[in-house]
């Protein structure tokens, strides 16, 4: 069987404009991955019949599938059910109980519905509709071959839509006999080339395919698997993450796009343990990304950010004298974590100091330097690396470190 | 004259998968808006001949302006000059100039050029070059009417060849003789609705239009003009801003995308004030944004993150009576930024205390309640506010706020 070829149609002035960015995509694209179906062509198109008509009636000539989203509102610039209707030669027709939905959808918000909103009730005939979780409904048609998908496009209703009534229909349909499975092994602590490197031996040589991805520091190894059924398809990912995870180490730091934060909070919750933070180049970049976790204050005490040799002395008790030689150090960065963790009562002290740059910090260290520590009740551990990037990448890497300080020391 | 019809067409597989949001059209379409032109299309194919080229046909034939991004690197699946080549009839021409930049180029690093590399000194015949920033060139050339501007897909690649190469020749061919200028207002304290209301009298009455942005808590008011010149256009906006102004006061944080942190911290550094922050439920959000700021150790002490009742009475002296009956209040409030100035010994003491959700918080406060207080010589000052939304909402919106009684203490 040949693929599938799929295409995208958004529609909406905003997305052109550059102000707004699209979600649905890459939404799309990503639930169509384990069927082994890719998205062929995205086309964005303004709220004007005369792009939109052309447009749907040339992309159901090229596709099997095509999907559209955006303009099922209730406003004069909402034209798309309209122009599915007009490109396939389909008059609307009116759905009574879609629109004692949306007389429901008004009343239960104590709201008069104005007229304009009954547009909402018309779908074009012999489309099959999906029921709205907001006002809109989307709907499906079959033209000329292609499968067309009409979705809204705001994105929590496109994602309800197409894992409630999209997603069954084309496993039905555009399944080729082969599930198509990714799983990605986040990893945190060296560059791209070197996680390769280190999986050199695995590339190449059995059925699961890698790729990789750089984000904001950390490098995403992602196993792409195939196999007749979703559970042949997992075990072989589980085979292949083993190897992986075998020759990667402490490296990974979790799976699917897990958060650090996330990783970190729950090794300390399963611990029982409690931690601060003392930031200066991060300056509580650190203690937030922590506290982005619901129930994170069961962990986590606080912090201090002393981006003053004055806080770090009053607030962090670091020694004047420690201080005299610049901020940037491993022995002000221990005496940083010593000091919040004995002010917090925590059972972990972390602490971050450095340079950001633009421009040489205290001392004339270099941009990118950055010293971090971690204290416990048994002692202390530093480091000292550089790091590479602009200021805003030097504080983002730094603050992921400070969280893999934690990990790294539990897991030792 | 009848408007431009400009397309932009995207080539690259990583753009379709999801992995990796395009940049350029927002830059593209931001660059041409002074001009009058918006883009009419964005089509993003993958990276195949067989997609690329009937799409740079049907392009060219229905456009008067198309820009072409990406796919002009040295690898294989880099296809885009050959795919315009052969779009266009026009074969393959070698450039000496650009063989000697690429020369230049590796050996500039010290590392030897692969043959491979030699491809980007191809250009197809006919056309003009744009001056590589990197290693790629880009082009313009005219087919059927239309002219095609081919740039890489690196963005500070497009930016520069944009404004040094691609923006002085469209001004000469695409002016309409009328000079579109857009101004944002950025506003914060109030929804967009009020926001709208406000400016009633305004909207409608005089020759610039408005629009609204809602942008993560602060509400962005635009204001479009149009005129023979680019000085006359931004008169009209001068004035329209003054009105605009005159209406919405105080609600005005800054211009332009301006952030608040850089509103603040100017003022701050205007003023000579220096400031530090007691944070719970914005947990270091409110001090890493102030620090996102270069130079912002000058006004920037620092702050405590006080997640806890016990951190709150030790490490910011708020007294053990006051939290016992919970940790939200005003005046739990005005405690912190009390005890943070203090004890960072800075001119401003600011705090944040509150219930992010989900699910009630300490003393069954909704989710949504937040307290702020400014502290300065001259006593306190506290305000008590539900905020909309979810958990991530109301951080952040609760960290702008934070910021912004900053700004309206010091303007009042």
């Amino acid at each position: 069987m040949r693929a599938a070829v799929v295409s995208v149609l958004t529609i909406g002035d905003e997305l052109l404009s550059g102000e707004v960015a699209d979600a649905n995509l890459p939404f799309i694209a990503g639930e169509l991955s384990p069927l082994g179906i890719r998205v062929a062509r995205h086309v964005t198109v303004r709220d004007d019949y005369d792009e939109i008509i052309p447009e749907i009636r040339a992309l159901t000539a090229s596709s099997d599938l095509l999907f559209i989203t955006g303009g099922l509102g209730p406003t004069s610039d909402d034209l798309t059910c309209e122009a599915v209707g007009r490109a396939t030669g389909r008059e609307l027709v009116f759905h009574q109980h879609l629109a004692d939905n949306l007389e429901g959808f008004f009343s239960g918000l104590g709201r008069q519905m104005s007229p304009e909103n009954l547009k909402q009730a018309y779908l074009p005939r012999g489309s099959t509709e999906i029921p709205p979780t907001g006002t809109a409904p989307g709907f499906t048609l079959e033209e000329q071959g292609c499968l067309v998908v009409v979705l809204p496009g705001v994105p929590r209703e496109v994602e309800h839509m197409m894992r409630s009534a999209v997603m069954p229909l084309l496993e039905e349909r555009f399944s080729s006999g082969e599930v198509y499975l990714t799983r990605r092994l986040m990893t945190f602590g060296v560059g791209e080339s070197d996680v390769a490197g280190l999986l050199s031996d695995c590339i190449g040589a059995g059925p699961v395919t890698y790729g990789f991805l750089v984000q904001m520091g950390a490098i995403v190894v992602k196993l792409n698997a195939a196999a007749g059924d979703r559970e042949a398809a997992s075990r072989l990912l589980d085979e292949e993450e083993k190897e992986a995870r075998a020759r990667l180490g402490i490296l990974v730091f979790g799976a699917d796009g897990e958060s650090m934060e996330e990783v970190v909070g729950r090794m300390l919750r399963e611990r029982g343990l409690t931690v601060a933070f003392a930031e200066s180049l991060t300056a509580g970049m650190a203690v937030a990304r922590m506290a982005n976790v619901p129930g994170s204050s069961d962990y986590l005490k606080g912090g201090v950010v002393a981006y003053t040799a004055e806080a770090k002395r009053d607030l962090l008790d670091v020694p004047a004298g420690l201080l005299a030689g610049g901020a940037v150090s491993t022995a002000v960065a221990e005496a940083m974590a010593s000091g919040v963790r004995l002010r917090f009562h925590s059972d972990l002290g972390v602490s971050t100091t450095g340079v950001a740059g633009p421009g040489p910090g205290d001392g004339d260290r270099q941009p990118g330097t950055v010293c971090l520590a971690l204290a416990d009740s048994e002692g202390l551990k530093s480091w000292e690396v550089r790091l590479p990037g602009d200021r805003v990448l030097v504080r983002h890497i730094a603050t992921l470190a400070a969280l893999n300080v934690i990990r790294l020391h539990l897991e030792a």
